[in-house]
C-alpha cells in the first residue's frame, strides 16, 4: 500500500480484528476455496487453495530438469520426459495450508490471514519419489532430503528459495510422489508447473512446487522454511513441534442463500441435507458431529466411505431448521482420538488452528426482488 | 466471523487503511490475478480474478436449459447442445472488476477490497447472442434486454438472482457472446458453467454468469445490480453515471523477487526489462508510459501490436536500476484520449478507479541463505 501503512514483520501479533495493508496484499493474491466448493469430491483446480510465499516462476518444460545429488551414490538430472516414463501413480489427496484458521485467532500473528477454508482435494499424477531415490543411492549417514524450489523471495531477513526437508523414512513412504499433473492436466502455473512434491497426509508447507533440485544430506537441514517457520509454540521461550500432518477438521457447505457483505445466511425453515467433507492427516477420519446451537449440543452425522486414504470424506447430516437465528458448528475426530477443539488452538505462527467452522444462519426469508417487467 | 466484530452495511465509508473482517472474508473467496500472470497473453483460468457476489450454483449440464422471453415474438428455450450447434465464436477479451483499486481509496468504501489486480485475459468461445435475440424476434417497443443469472442472494436488503440488463443496441453487437468455453475448455463452475454472457470491452458485472434466462423488456430493468449499484457518482445527491465500458488501466509484472509480507521488492543493478499489458474498453491503447520516480517524470514503452480489439496489449520497457529505492509507475493512454490519473479516482462505490500501478522496489540485494549441506 502507498500511503499511510507501516509494514510489520510477520508474525506480529494483532491484537485488533482488523486486517493489515499488507495482510491484504497476501489475502488478494492467495485464494481460498469457497465453501459452496466443498460439494464437490474433486475441487476444480481454479478453486482449489493457493499459498504462494514468493512469485510464480516462469519455467520452460523443454527445457527444465530436475536435479538429485548430495549424499548419494550417482546424482541424476531428469528431463520432464523422463520422469514422465517412470511409473506413474494417481491419487486423490487433500491438501491443507498449516496456517488455515489463523485470522480466527484472537490476538492473530501476522501472515496469510486465513479463514477457514484454505483447503482442497485434487488427483495428483506422479512418479513416486522413492524408486528415484534408490536409482540415486542413498549412501550411509544420510539423514535428510531437501527439496529445493525454484520460487525466490526474502522471508525473515534471508533471501531464499523455498526449501523443506523430509527425513530419509518419510521422504521413502510409496505414497510420497514428485506429480506432473492435477485432475488428468499438466500442472497450472501456480500449482508448481512442472513439477511439484506431494507428502500425502501433510500441510501444504511441505508439498515443495516448482521442483528445482533434491538434496540427499548428512545432517539436518537449517534452512528457514524447515527450522525458523512452521513450529507449534505458544512461547518464543521453546522451539515447538515442528508442524507435519494435517490435524483433523471438517467444514460444511453453508446452507441457503447468503448476503452479499456479511456472508449471513438465510434459510428457508424446514427439513435441509447439510453436506460437508471431513479429513485428518493423522488416522482416518472416525466421527462426524454437527451442531446448530454453537456448539453446546452435537449430534452424529453420516459419514460416506473413504475414496482414498488421503483424500476427505464426505458427510451429511438432516437438519431440520426452525425460524429463527443458528450458529451451525461441524467437527471431525479421527481414529488416534483427536477431535477439533471448539476453542481456537492459539499459537505463536497461528498453524494448526482447527477450531469448529461456525456458520451463522437465519432461518427466515428477506423482502425479494419483482422480476423483470415482461419476465417469463 | 464470530467474535467482536460488527458488520457495516456495503458502501460504509472507512477512514482507516485497514480492512475491516467482513471485507476479509470476500478477499478470501474472490482472487485477483498474481501480478506475475502479466506475463501470459493468456491467463491460465485459475490465475483469472474472480469476483462472485452470492455462491457458486451447481448446475447439470445434461439438464441444463436458457429461456429468451418476454418482449419477442417467440420464447426460446434452449439446451446447452442446442447452443453449442450454433455458429461459435472464439476472442481474446480482458476482463475486469468494475471495483478494481478500491482498497486503495481513501476513504474506502465497504465492498470486495480489490487492489489493482481484479483481472485476467481469457480466450472465450460462444454463440452470438444477436442471432438468437433475431431468431426470438424482438417486438416494437422493446428497450432492453434484462440477464438472469442462478446465483441468488441478499444485497440491498433484498433477496435477488444475480441480473443486469443491456440496451437493445448494446445486445445486438457482433461481439457480445453467450459462452461455454475458456481457453479452449467447458467454462468451470467459478467462471459461469454452463453459459455465461461476454460482452467484451464491459467491466465484469455485465457479462452475467450462470445464465438462466434472457428477457426482453418494454421498460428499463431496475434491478438492484442495475438501478442501485455500479454507478460512477460522488455525492448520494446524484444517481451518477452507470458503469460500463474500461476505464484505461497498465500493470507491469513487478521485478525482481518480493518480501513475503511487505511484498516490497529486491531488484539487482543494471538493466531490467520491464513487462506488463494495458487496456481500455473505450478505445484502442495509444500509448503506455513508465515511471522510476513515482510518477514525476515519464518515459515512452513500447507497446506491442494488438491481438484482439478486446484484449489487452504488451509492453515493455528497458529500465536501467540504479542503487537505492524507487516507486515503480506505469500509466496507459486510449486513443480516446483517456489517461489514468496519477491521485485516486474517488467515488462513493469505489468503482473504475484506475489510478497508476506504483511498486516500491529496493536496487540491492539482502543476506542470502546458504545452500543445503552437501548441496550440488
Amino acid at each position: 500500500m502507498e500511503k499511510g501503512s507501516r509494514s510489520l514483520p510477520a508474525g506480529t501479533l494483532i491484537e485488533s480484528p482488523e486486517i493489515t495493508p499488507d495482510e491484504l496484499q497476501l489475502a488478494v493474491r492467495n485464494h481460498s476455496m469457497p465453501l459452496e466448493a466443498l460439494r464437490y469430491d474433486i475441487t476444480p483446480v481454479g478453486m482449489h487453495y493457493l499459498l504462494i510465499h514468493f512469485d510464480i516462476p516462469a519455467l520452460d518444460m523443454a527445457t527444465y530438469t530436475l536435479s538429485i545429488g548430495g549424499h548419494v551414490r550417482r546424482s541424476l538430472s531428469l528431463s520432464l520426459d523422463d520422469l514422465m516414463a517412470r511409473p506413474a501413480t494417481t491419487i486423490a489427496v487433500t491438501l491443507e495450508c498449516a496456517g488455515n484458521g489463523r485470522a480466527r485467532l484472537a490476538p492473530r500473528p501476522l501472515s496469510q490471514p486465513w479463514l477457514s477454508e484454505a483447503v482442497g482435494n485434487a488427483e495428483w499424477t506422479g512418479t513416486p519419489l522413492r524408486h528415484l531415490l534408490d536409482e540415486a543411492g542413498i549412501r550411509e549417514g544420510a539423514v535428510e532430503v531437501v527439496f529445493t524450489g525454484h520460487d525466490r523471495g526474502v522471508q525473515g531477513e534471508v533471501e531464499q528459495l523455498y526449501e523443506r526437508s523430509l527425513g530419509i523414512a518419510d521422504a521413502m513412504r510409496d505414497e510420497v510422489l514428485l506429480a506432473y499433473a492435477v485432475n488428468g492436466r499438466p500442472l497450472p502455473p501456480q500449482h508448481g508447473f512442472p513439477l511439484r512434491l506431494l507428502v500425502p497426509g501433510w500441510y501444504g508447507m511441505a508439498h515443495v512446487k516448482w521442483l528445482r533440485s533434491i538434496t540427499i544430506t548428512d545432517r539436518p537441514f537449517e534452512g528457514y522454511q524447515q527450522a525458523s517457520a512452521y513450529h507449534f509454540r505458544t512461547t518464543a521461550r521453546v522451539a515447538g513441534a515442528p508442524v507435519q500432518r494435517m490435524r483433523p477438521r471438517a467444514l460444511m457447505v453453508p446452507p441457503g442463500v447468503p448476503d452479499f457483505m456479511s456472508r449471513t445466511r438465510f434459510v428457508e425453515p424446514g427439513v435441509h441435507v447439510i453436506v460437508g467433507r471431513a479429513w485428518s492427516g493423522e488416522a482416518p477420519v472416525a466421527r462426524v458431529e454437527f451442531s446448530d446451537d454453537g456448539g453446546q449440543t452435537w449430534a452424529a452425522a453420516s459419514l460416506d466411505p473413504a475414496t482414498s486414504p488421503y483424500a476427505w470424506r464426505r458427510w451429511t447430516f438432516r437438519w431440520d431448521a426452525r425460524l429463527g437465528e443458528h450458529e451451525l458448528c461441524v467437527r471431525a475426530t479421527d481414529a488416534a482420538g483427536s477431535s477439533q477443539p471448539v476453542e481456537q488452538n492459539w499459537n505463536l505462527e497461528g498453524v494448526e488452528n482447527n477450531a469448529v467452522q461456525r456458520v451463522r444462519v437465519i432461518v427466515g426469508r428477506p423482502e425479494q426482488q419483482q422480476p423483470p417487467a415482461d419476465s417469463l
